[in-house]
């Protein structure tokens, strides 16, 4: 059988450099890695990782918990996450929690058996402790857990700010809000903290309608709108900052239906851009853009930092840039 | 350390039951099982699963490979599939190959190192050699590679028949079908050889663009159209069936812009149908369904039943129903 040796003959590199490649370990340019991984596929020489991962208690897997994979911004998020980790020769298991504890938890239990490097946690359904028991990294997505689980998200404060200013520069008087879940600290709620401040601060009068947890489909916003306000509730207000750009739509599609005018009678702004779907909008959406490729690549980063630097000091906790990106419904 | 005499006893069933849940094998009930990771959970017992793969020369890991994880359809896939292969034990690693082939062989190079047991290839950029040199199960989606590779994929004649039928049966005398790229073998082809014989059958005029290889993002069907048609050859069509959705909603705007209405001058109808896009269509495109529940599912169990049967005889291919759902597009 084919070995480390006939590797590095092939590729016409050292031992030492074949090594390097294997071990994923120090400075490796590209074309070098490139070099080997083709000699290495030349004379079909294939090395068992689960054995050196047994070997060298670091398996390169690494988890992802969503709550649905199939949502259009976890799609995105994913891909990102995937590609930058591949990158770094890390390998991704994805999880669909489906945002049912049980799952969560039995998940997280099943990465630990298969002895991952870490996870990235973008589902949230169990309580704090449960998480800071997991005996390897984690890094969340738009939750804070402890200082020891680093945490990766949008400006959501500013995002929300950014949302009520365009509705109030617009000249909107009345205002409302649908929020996601308050119940969770989740980072996601300052969207409805600035909304709350940015509005009294220019004394302009607000609602809020409160969703439910994270069910992430177009139906249940389509019957959460229909079972939480009527078109004559409706015409109470002239703007509206949505949560999330599925219930942005559903609520635009609600408008048109009961014969009021977006943009000219009634505002709406969304919050997450997803790239795919933006395509299809017809009218685009008013949103704010939380970039999936910007926080799918810190996600990563910051996990396999802290896989790599085991012994390190903690790491910080990282906010992403958010923008405005005007459509055709404010 | 806890062990699997703890584990029973906690559960209150046998070591026998225990074992025949970790190893995963025989009639186990759902409650049983459950019963049997609560105690797990409760005693703290984490089983080594990468040491037992190694021992036991099975991992419970497969890997799929797609273009885009990110695109509509693939993202839909995954879900399903993540969640069938989770249901019976099996965790999945996601590829992106992004169409490219030195990636596609790079990922199976990965996937073969890490031991998984099997693959669901929905990438298709290599040659068919390089997937039957492989030494372990196979599924393929949509593409025919060799006897001993089933291919799961939806019945794609039939769409392409369906959609054709559908647009003569309203009237339309000059037909156009903008193709996926057909100088691969796949069996998404068959759409286009569908929709050239029925035009045939009925004596209508018909043309076809083929389209270049799987590039899945809206913006190149934007630029596609914008290259390969004009507003003044787009009049000469009444009825024009695209080989996806993205094309056939890029068309829809084209169209759109240069004041030919849909679908009173022009009728379209596409193939796919996601679940979330479909959402925020408006106007809904006509369209070919495949079903992405069950083609995700069918491609889980195929790939299941090849692993947990080795010895067994060779697997058929399956073809999964398509339907027409009418839109407002025609």
């Amino acid at each position: 059988m084919a070995g480390i040796k006939d590797v590095a003959k092939a590729a016409g590199v050292s031992v030492a450099t074949v090594s390097r490649v294997m071990n994923n370990r120090g400075y490796i340019s590209k074309e070098t890695r490139r070099k080997v991984e083709k000699a290495m596929e030349s004379i079909d020489y294939h090395p068992n990782q689960i054995a050196r991962a047994l070997q060298k208690n670091q398996s390169y897997f690494i988890g992802i918990i969503v709550p649905d994979s199939n949502h259009p911004f976890f799609s995105d998020l994913i891909k990102y996450v995937e590609m930058s980790a591949n990158e770094r020769n890390y390998k991704l298991l994805v999880c669909n929690s489906l945002d049912d504890p049980d799952k969560e938890a039995k998940y997280i239990s099943m990465l630990r058996q298969n002895q991952v490097d870490g996870i990235i946690m973008c589902s949230h359904t169990m309580d704090i402790e449960s998480y800071r028991k997991v005996p390897f990294p984690i890094v969340s997505f738009d939750r804070f857990i402890s200082s020891t689980i680093p945490c990766v998200g949008s400006d959501n404060y500013r995002g929300g700010e950014l949302a009520t200013e365009h509705l109030i520069g617009l000249g909107c008087k009345r205002l409302l809000h649908i929020s996601g879940p308050l119940e969770l600290d989740i980072l996601s709620n300052r969207r409805r903290d600035a909304f709350v401040i940015t509005s009294m601060k220019h004394g302009v009068a607000y609602d809020i309608i409160e969703g439910a947890h994270n069910k992430l489909t177009f139906n249940y916003f389509w019957t959460f709108i229909h079972e939480n306000l009527t078109p004559e509730r409706l015409q109470e207000y002239d703007g509206i900052f949505c949560s999330n750009d599925l219930v942005a739509y559903a609520l635009y599609l609600y408008a048109q239906q009961h014969g009021i005018d977006v943009p000219s009678q009634l505002k709406i702004i969304g919050y997450d851009y997803h790239s795919f779907t933006r395509m299809l909008q017809n009218p685009k959406l008013t949103t704010i853009m939380q970039p999936s490729d910007r926080i799918g690549v810190m996600l990563t980063n910051t996990l396999i930092q802290m896989i790599e630097n085991a012994d390190g000091e903690l790491i910080n906790n990282t906010t992403v840039d958010v923008t405005l990106v005007k459509g055709d419904t404010t």
